[in-house]
């Protein structure tokens, strides 16, 4: 079995009912994740042996992290133990015209007091063959900033696979604060996740004629990026169509060799849980390619693997191999009998 | 704050849980809510001085409803307590093709006692900038009837804006029985909510076209009321379109100076809870006249509260003015994080 | 009030909740049923004296059994009590582009061992009006193919308009063996519920030309098969086309002397549970051919009960006859109040 | 199969749950019963052939109150269907110190419109072995003391035992009243439910020194009524000994030919609902006196009936006349395994 | 009606559902309150115009508090709104011998972070008939011990009278730094809770013998403290005897003229809800003081109230003044029907 | 980290709700245990390398049980993954007098068709430190009895520390059968669960003198089980006084070198779950001893561990070794915050 190793913060999540609102609701549901912890779950599914890097306090909550860290498959030695208080967020669940709304309640969390000194690297990425980390975690501290870039360093030096996905969130930081701390990473990256914003805000690539084809457009984009970064070998994104909270259309790009590849459109809906969606496609894309399966194969898998975490409550996308390989076949929506 | 007053019934609504029918389930949930109540507490959570006139049964259900309007906003000062009990309702949900079903219990209830004398009008509607009724505390009582002339005479003499919306309930009523007690109504309203039936059945217009569009026809028998009755300075409505139980297409439309402003469409899909939704609407227009907004501003105001009051559960449209507002500007169902 | 029958076998169905896979799931609900037992319900619901012939643990959840048959106005004089234990099934709801699964867990079931000596048919036929098997009764044991053919010819030694629903599950027998099982009981069958791929694999007819519209290639079968069997006077199927698990479209059709009658389309969304919906559908169609409607009453009546049943949760259709008919005429999805 | 008639009223009991007041819950749970529906139930489960005669409307909750009924076994022929409401009352669940609170809304029930000429008693009555009525039926209207009077004595001329309960309410009628209606019965009754307080109140026997031991006033209540109405051959009650709303002590006495027998204390903690306590005793009663039971067999098996009814949910003594006495040899509370 | 002010932090509190850890819980249920709220809610259940001053967050989860406050009744025109956060608090439900846990998450709050300038004591006190604090406050920044004390000084300067409850948390502050906070505000205080160790610790009076029964130790303490302190009238506290976490015995202490007066024992069982059971005491000796009950009368109504709210879920003591009364005269647990 | 390894059968338990029976329920609620499972999972919390043999199918409910036993720290290596079906088994949920009712559905399953030749035992116990099996296991098949009697003779040969409970169930084997199967066993264990009934069935000695004490008679019983079998160094048993199913106390055996070790009583009320309470007390006495505690600190460890877990649902002990320590010094029921 490959070890496979992701770093970031893991948060409680707590969910209102659908159709109540955070200020009326009486019950809150709990879930854990974040979104490298996510993809860890996912590779754990995959059958890989997977390592989640954190820091949680040391109090029921931690104790809950690991509990379910572990019920997934992710193994959580290298968890440390301290620190203030675990990050939450409140989701209001969206549904409808009605988007969620996100409060965050994240600040002062262990994870985000997280030290340099407190990993050892060596030992973390010993025998890896995959390191993955996004970039909410780098909007948590610039120590993490420090760290992420020490740790992508001594993967390529240990000829670990790399992949960074940009994940910005408005919430955390500013765009300039994100694109400086972004850039000094991408030399050492192989798979990079990567959308039109991304390279328009934090590559700072010209934007492309918006009458173009919004295919067309990320083609522009990769190539550049490409060019500019020849290590990165995978380039990855979503294009996701908003119908609603209770609809969206997905579609999964991947451009490897020059090339844009494209997944079929999943018509997800209703949403029974969109967090973790865009996780499971990055963990799909991560195995599509250690496991050596043809580009069209790759964004098939992973794309198919975000549209059924779509189905299920929970960051976690929890399907095996087989049953997202048979999905991908199956007549939608047939009764298996 | 500006105080507005309401007056009307309040119920109990039990509903059954989505996909059992009334005569199985065993658990029911429990929302109180009627048509001015609903406006009531949409109006508090605008900001405004809110007070709800009614009766109630001097018992743990009156308390509950006491304390549900209070918990929205409201003021429970008008709030008379006596009689023999809480009028009440089942409410087997819909879904799909299914049409929900309402079972009434709502005879000898405490409101449908209430009396003329119980009430000090002049105290009730002293500083009041605006009083709302609805056509359902009509049909309740001959009593309920006269109460309600003097309190929109005393409601026009005192310079208060008036607001009638004819809502009628066949299952309560018969259409010459309505008519008969809305029209001497009609001169001292400001504001009305009068869709094409009542036009028909209760002002006796002669039907438009059935060829013609259907905001053509509407126009029509707009016209025709403001002219027949000139101190009516606002006539609104919706239509909406039934696809199912689960989803509705609705717009809004208000007629001021001779001329009709529509809002856009809002397709409601799912639809969590439809009770109360034209109260949200009702409310909507009323605070955008009070409130000075442009007539398509008022339209889209009250289109969208009553499109979000579709996404909760209970009768109660528990969103803020900075909440609808940027709900008409947000994309629908991106997630805010 | 007319007596009818059916045999089969009735199992506990255990399912998750919406959103949650068997393999995280702490809770399950339960809810008992079997295609002729879901038949049965129907038909008590719709005024029959109906009665259920199964054979069940002499234990608590035979107990259940018994009293979700009475509970529905079904009559359990002719349930066996004893054997080893109630045949289960795990059912993981299907939501969107994900499937339901079905987990079985019916081997070793009471009925699955009953002995064609442990009934008594004379009694049990005596004075019925109509005998209904599906073909799932046949898939569990040699036995249980010799008991339901000596019941059909009893039946129709009777006077008793017999049923058959081909009704195949490939998950519990393969296509040979069915085949060799239903043959030779279609000539003692008047209504037969028999879909495209039921002719071709169990009959034998040669496939249809596949680019002719669907009905003239189910007529095509229907009139073979009529002429085979010319005591099969009614045929029988659906036309379910899967958009998702959350959304079908279903037309029934019924061919009558060598007429084929189409229902309308039910566009069923979202759908709150489908199974028995098929059940619901044969039932509505017994119930029309015994009240005499006409062929089009018979199919818009079976096809609006099979619509109603998606609607709610469980396998019993729990419409009564002026429901259904009711909702064949209603505009869909308007509230009742 | 013995058959067995009782009639009364049948109610909707709407229940918060634990630990929540009904001003506050959002959730409640239903259950349908009344003391004469409750003991047709426990006859049911005992084997009879058990009939309940009352009147409902004809609405979804009739419908709801059909199927309770049939899910119990018990037959639903002598339902009429017609009339204002179902009788409905909250129950606030007492805990610990607190009190359970009733709060009735049952005026207007359509079983309260009962008319005597609306019922065939000579049907109703035909080949019953026991007919049992309960005083809560005479609070409701004259027309129903009538009615009562009536069917016992043609109970008495038809042979049938006949059975009834004093279960006096106070927020339905006076004492005096309540003398006065009870009286003229008491000529027609050969198994009668008294306590202490009837025998003083309603049949106006000099209060018993209350010095005395509990069983001492009790059998001097008994001798004293005995001798009076030398029919009733059998005099029944509990001391029911309140610790708090989740613990009671519960002993049964059965009084016949001048010997009084008294079960063993029941301790029953923590009480999961009280509610049908003493209809689960009555109906052990019967059952105990129409099967030739010992005096002390019926009377443990009558308490032991009411015990176990404490520890489920709803109205209904569901449990059968083996595990009744099983219970009663059983040590408490050991795990069957 | 009275004006009433409490002054402290309101808190949303996360509790597990019975027989759940917090690490394995999926589900957790909102409460919000905290001691001086809990008093401010209990005086409006009593009909006072009750006053809660303290700071919450302008999200979501301050909207909660501030509907929860008014759905008790409580004013919340003194809540300002900014800050960080709302603290927070998870609560591990006891059982039995298990004790409930609590994990604190309340640093960084909004109310921690309250200025004294932020407030108009002047416009807060004005007309309050009573100003009331718990030593919680105290604990949580020095800027609330300089404000409690110029409130405390504000209220004798405007003939307020005022109470405070010592409430001391060893998991917030250490004894030595709440002793120098508390001895400051004594001379300005009316009515104080205290308890044996509040006595030992906080005000360095010496342990009494303990070999003297626990009322004669605390009326050596209170004699003490009384002869310090003659403006402190009044001296509460309870004794509760921990059972288990589902049973404890209540007795409730009342010191006025050098008399203690006691409360019967509640014997509490079982314990629903033991948050808030102190604040609902307090508030019960509040009012009785106000309204100038007699010592024994006040001790037995506050007692009372505290065991009553040991019996519903949350923080809030929902029962009005009648409501205690008659629970003081009832018999434990007796059906009221 | 300590190895240690248990074998035996893991099965789904379906509980019903609190007050509901099994034939009334429609809800489940799914807990996954069996006794070594339970053993391993305490261990695994504990802090040892807990390891679980079993075999389970490949099938949903298999994939289920290793989530469950991962995430409560129990590797899943040895979990062979075939066979028919998972042993299965509902409960229902006892309270106060009325006792819990078991139902097995737990024949055909994947373990009990378990082969000697499908384990390697040598790899399994490679480096262990301990061995448990209980008599449940043996009950299943003859092929299960000389696996285990293989195994612990592997065992003995290793230096592995083996332990064996009686765990007698009768529904599963006659006593006959059973101690055919026990005694071959016992020359290879150090540790031994067993009871006074097992004693004097299993092992066939004369019963004590039923007039002495309890703990006199276990004496007696122990002595001579070490004279004959003087390799057991430990026996161990519990004292579980039944006063209902809501309330047991409970005291702990342990009789080592001659000695009786015996715990305090544990009033555990109420109960909330009682299934696995023997195995935390199993596992207690286990790691008491690998960890070389005191006699008296072992019993009353091992006590407090099973008495902890009657207070949570579940098979499971989830509480630390920290926090077992922590409550048998706690004050019972106290709050800590």
């Amino acid at each position: 079995m490959r070890k496979v190793v992701t770093l970031g913060e893991i948060m409680m999540r707590l969910s209102t009912p659908t159709g109540e609102r955070l200020s009326q609701t009486k019950q809150l549901s709990i879930h854990y994740g974040g979104a490298e912890a996510n993809v860890a779950v996912s590779l754990a599914h995959f059958g890989y042996d997977s390592y989640f890097v954190s820091k949680i306090p040391s109090n029921p909550l931690g104790k809950a992290v690991e509990m379910h860290l572990n019920s997934q498959g992710v193994h959580s030695n290298f968890l440390l133990k301290s620190g203030e208080r675990l990050g939450t967020y409140y989701l209001e669940t969206g549904i409808g015209e009605r988007s969620p709304q996100v409060v965050y309640d994240r600040k002062y969390s262990s994870f985000s007091s997280l030290k340099v000194k407190e990993l050892n690297l060596d030992e973390i990425l010993q025998g890896t063959s995959l390191f993955h980390v996004s970039g909410i975690t780098l909007a948590l501290s610039s120590e993490l900033r420090e760290l992420v870039l020490l740790a992508f360093k001594k993967a390529k030096d240990l000829g670990v696979v790399t992949s960074f996905d940009f994940n910005y969130r408005a919430k955390l930081w500013g765009q300039q604060e994100a694109a400086e701390a972004f850039k000094p990473l991408l030399p050492f990256i192989d798979i990079c996740s990567c959308g039109e914003l991304d390279a328009v805000y934090f590559l700072g690539i010209e934007q492309a004629d918006q009458a173009l084809p919004q295919e067309d457009r990320l083609s522009y984009y990769y190539h550049f990026i490409s060019e500019k970064y020849p290590n990165i070998k995978y380039l990855t994104s979503t294009f996701r169509k908003v119908i609603s909270s209770s609809n969206n259309k997905l579609i999964g790009n991947l451009f490897v060799d020059g090339v844009l590849y494209q997944s079929k459109v999943h018509d997800i809906e209703p949403i029974v849980d969109r967090v973790g969606g865009g996780d499971a496609f990055a963990a799909g894309i991560l195995y599509g390619i250690l496991e050596g399966f043809q580009p069209q194969e790759i964004i098939s898998f992973a794309t198919a693997a975000s549209a059924l975490k779509h189905t299920v409550h929970g960051d976690c996308n929890v399907f095996s191999v087989d049953e997202i390989l048979q999905f991908t076949k199956n007549e939608t929506g047939k009764i298996v009998r």
